[in-house]
């Protein structure tokens, strides 16, 4: 057959690396079209000059279309018959990615559990992010659910990985080329720097962001991602939500760019120590934010910028104001669609 | 508070300065997705080799786009609370913008006036947008209803300025670089130039376009504006329409790229002269267009090209065959949503 | 009357040659739009890297995105009046077309037929695209049914253009630069080669994508395709289908992207023998493809890739896994839409 099916649980082998296919090559356009689709307005990835103010030669790329580029590639060979994204953990974002890169990506398989119901296992893999020089510019590990072929396939192994429940702050780094010292705060839209904000401090972040099908599946288009469930309404109205899922990822990068409102100067993400989608997201949908301050952290040698450990919360229809959150059990409400946490730089004084 | 709550009608003083955030880097991308979101066909803006056959150095950006981009920029300080844009008035581009400029903006209040019923009050701006040089590309003036946090509210200050009811043909000014002796009337779409244009002519521009909400959402998020009004039916569902308000600005751009089928060689906006959004727009509804040609002028020192003073005016789900207008008193019929005043450059024989 | 009406039947002379306005410059932005648009995962447009281990200088455009610039130019000339674009033939891709390149275009009307009702008529013109070195990039032969303006009208010639069944073998071409042996599989997501197809194979693509609105009115404006059939919601609801009609080209575009999962490495178009819109296409509606290898050719000089004829099958709402088709008297169930027939190069053993 000259159609590739995607793999099922039982064809993943432990300490298997599976190179991706499809090498893309990032540019401005792509920067633009991001900017289209969320409305992200942190300064550095928004203008050259605000980026060389600070020693870069000009504006990265966001990080998460870094992210969600790399993700894109990966799902022919781990997620096509995937029936849920569980998570994340141990991502980090090691060098900028400028427009003109050409990112390629491969990922280690470093988990496999089947399920009790012997039709379903949960695959864990470390997913690398390269440009055209061979650098890793991004790794991160997630873990799905992935359909049996045959449910009576056997699975010898099993192992399931240990992964860290943060990124150490001492793990965080930010370009060398990068200097923080004189941060335009009026360029960059708040005040606020990283000696203002407190541990266990919640942060509305007020605006709510309406999505459309085409939005999303323009989004995850541009990433390349062909995960069907996202595109394919005849025969998603037959299964299990009746429409269309939207991408988790752009859940995530709707989240931050919502989040500008009050965190304006976390301009960079350097780290994903976990994130999950605890509920689906549908077209149609208004998603609002709120952020908390879990940590603080220095960034060995640097005076002129910190680590800022936050929780981004995503919900769908629900405002933020009230800061809505899972219960005492960890159970999540039927509003709340993301829970993500991750490290940010940003300025000090 | 970390988020900001922008500004309310007492926050603002007559002669106050307010330097925005989010300077802009605007690419050839930013020309592609324009394009992709009006149709635009106008020849100089499209080709590069239709640039330099003029001595432009290369397709210049949409002046439309720089308009919108130096707005957006404008929103979080002047229209956050906005209940609605009333009106434009004195604008003058002032350079040509190429891909790789970054734009940045600031605002000067020109005039303060409370209503009546003590709740709101009009704001009047003139915003400049500044390329990183420092060059004013673009200056405007316009105002605003905005809110105000509290009825009691003192607010002493009252200006009203005066303002141009039409930019001077004296105060025109076409790039020097630019010369249109050799225009090229097959590759702009029409024979038609300055000289066979009459004061008081009509043109029905036969176009319509469908709005839909995805493609205003994204032409806003391109332009980091940021009102909520147009992004979120969660909350819009319970307001004043009952739905997402289209950025008025979406409109003009529509407008203008519609007019192309009778305008085509209306290459460039000189400047804005006025512009009312007398009705809202939504999703779902066809936009027609009509133009009156309300003066010509000449430019000075410049034998090639002239100055046509252009009204534009767009509709609503009513074809524009039979020109509809305001009636003697000055009502807008409820169909009609624009009215744009501007002059525009144009090649002569 | 300055706006212009769009060419009626009698309006159109054999061997009339139509300088068509608008010239293009496409820029790596139309690639990222088009990305975003079609989600293409093809490796040659992917990324620049892959393009260059190929000896090309970076990644050409795609040949469809090519295809729809130059097509989009011809429309306010050619079928502006048009009730159906009926047809294709003796397409050529005759040289790559980077970013940066301005596209032009002119037609040749080669064939005028009225209809029997004399209302319409046949009009078939030879499109050619030219780059900015005047150099012909794509030359191609369209069909369309166009309205008369008057039912009285003469219409004294008739000529009916011998058109050739497919793109004779030894007319197609590769680029000179271009050397597929070291050929990286990995990267171009498939290890099926040339060699591995057979003449009558069939391969059902399985991905459905739902199209909406927004999406393709984007792609048709991207395009400059101002044909308002597309457009206008308004004047079609109360036309021959009630609602706005695809670009027929959206769906080439979206069959070729689903395509990939099964013809990986049919990188490029060489040529197009033929091609047919047999149904409409709505919003709303999910497409799917099928190919069938119709036959095989090497190229002249060439040992290191040859020549894939395929027909490549689109539908609506109707999966391709029983290879739906037109039945044995030629025809088409109302779920097929589109039957193209192309030549398209793929690397050999």
């Amino acid at each position: 057959m000259k159609t590739a099916p995607g793999s099922f649980f039982e064809d993943f082998r432990l300490g298997q690396t599976l190179v991706h296919a499809t090498p893309r090559t990032l540019t401005s356009g792509d920067a633009v079209l991001y900017t289209a689709l969320y409305g992200s307005r942190f300064a550095l990835q928004s203008a050259d000059t605000f980026a060389r103010q600070l020693g870069l030669p000009r504006s990265p790329l966001d990080d998460l279309l870094v992210f969600h580029a790399v993700f894109g590639k990966s799902v022919p060979d781990i997620s096509l018959n995937a029936i849920a994204n569980l998570g994340y953990a141990e991502g980090r974002f090691l060098k900028p990615v400028y427009p003109g890169a050409t990112l390629t990506a491969q990922s280690e398989v470093i988990g496999l559990k089947e399920n009790s119901n012997r039709e379903t296992g949960v695959v864990t893999v470390r997913t690398k992010g390269l440009d055209e020089t061979g650098t890793c510019v991004l790794s991160y590990v997630r873990w799905v659910m992935v359909r049996k072929r045959t449910i009576d396939a056997q699975t010898a192994e099993l192992h399931v990985p240990a992964l860290a429940a943060a990124v150490a702050a001492n793990d965080l780094s930010v370009p060398a080329d990068a200097d923080f010292s004189d941060f335009d705060t009026t360029a960059s839209g708040s005040d606020f720097l990283w000696d203002d904000f407190v541990p266990g401090e919640k942060i509305d972040h007020q605006d709510g962001v309406t999505v459309e099908e085409a939005d999303h599946m323009m989004a995850t288009r541009l990433y390349q991602n062909s995960a069907r469930v996202h595109f394919n309404q005849y025969t998603e109205e037959k299964g299990r939500f009746g429409r269309r899922l939207i991408y988790g990822g752009h859940v995530i990068s709707l989240a931050r760019a919502i989040s500008f409102n009050g965190l304006s100067n976390a301009v960079s993400i350097l780290a994903i120590n976990g994130g999950r989608h605890v509920n689906p997201l549908f077209a149609g949908d208004t998603v609002f934010a709120w952020s908390e301050v879990v940590d603080k952290a220095e960034i060995a040698g640097r005076a002129d910028c910190a680590a800022l450990r936050l929780r981004l919360v995503a919900t769908k229809n629900l405002p933020c104001d009230a800061f809505p959150d899972k219960d005492a059990s960890g159970h999540y409400p039927a509003n709340l669609i993301l829970d993500f946490d991750y490290w940010a730089v940003m300025p000090r004084r």
